[in-house]
């Protein structure tokens, strides 16, 4: 079974290059997907299932928040909800099949499962570019106030990610694979890291 | 023109995955024979350069040793001149065309270059067995000491590179690929490897 986990830098192109993965590898894609469904089993909204998700601090979470979840029901509150429904929901999708499911510390979550773990980054400069390229229009923000955007979410991403795990965030340790997109177009390196990780599962 | 640099933690296989590399490319191969052609440029043998570039403290290294080397000749003492001789050397074989330099601070001396830049690592437990099946007969080394080994080895390999770095050796940000070989065969990884270098290049 192929469970390919996906950490990335905000504006790496991380998530294009999970989406064409999971394509080229015919297997199913999970990013916005798991909020939608959370949303579906709780009564939160997505907005504010993905700011309990990254904004909050995570110090009201139950203690033993692993593989094994021990809490007072009584206790909890939205957050805590919100990331336990997330937990199962995880561990659902990983048991229904492969799949490349993209950023939620899914790495660590799932760890039983021996996933791929893969990691997609890039410099400062290429990902404001890549981020202004796909901004909105009316968006409007000067590389500099991107810069400032892009550093916020990713010490959100860092600071979720280091709850759940030793070794800090986007540290190789942490995956099989790390890649720098850095001036390259994501499709062209999409079928070697597919080829990489069929090798790595000996497929 | 391809220049592939390669870092490697010890016992992690990256020099099988570098000659491996250079094999399925077809280009050149530079790792020991970086030494061995140092000690016929130098009065010095093998054993002493290496000692001298991987033992010896840097802070008997002339300045400004970059791109453009600035220092008293008359001042220089033999690990200086032993590290000037290795980056004129390493210069004139990317000079040469298309190859794999293993170790070394190639990424850095290279920059000017645009190498890609690739990191070979493993976990402890999968390091350790590798050096034990690789041991020649009599090493006798229990795996404790082979783990001190290790850390030893790699510390002098930082200390090397972080000299030359401002990012530390092994950060994933100064490396277009970080691959991790715990519990892999190293020859199932490399056409992957290899295919994903080559799509880098556009090639």
């Amino acid at each position: 079974m192929k469970i390919i986990t996906l950490g990335r830098e905000f504006g790496s192109g991380g998530r294009e290059l999970g989406k064409r993965l999971a394509d080229q590898l015919g297997i199913a894609y999970y990013d916005r997907e798991i909020v939608t469904e959370l949303a579906r089993r709780t009564s939160y909204d997505e907005d504010y299932i993905s700011n309990a998700l990254l904004r909050n601090t995570v110090s009201n979470i139950p203690i033993h928040f692993g593989h094994t979840i021990s809490y007072a029901p009584q206790s909890i509150n939205a957050t805590g909800s919100i990331y336990i429904e997330q937990h199962k929901l995880i561990r659902e999708l990983a048991q229904k099949g492969n799949c490349v499911i993209v950023g939620r510390a899914a790495s660590v979550i799932l760890e039983d499962f021996k996933p791929f773990r893969l990691f997609v980054h890039a410099d400062m400069e290429s990902r404001v570019r890549r981020c202004q390229e796909r901004a909105e229009a009316g968006e409007n923000l000067s590389d500099k106030e991107m810069e400032r955007h892009i550093r916020r979410i990713d010490a959100e991403r860092k600071r979720y990610f280091d709850f759940f795990s030793d070794i800090p965030w986007g540290d190789r340790r942490c995956y099989e694979l790390c890649v720098n997109t850095t001036g390259r177009e994501i499709k062209e390196l999409v079928p070697s890291v597919a080829e990489y990780i069929k090798a790595w599962y000996n497929d």
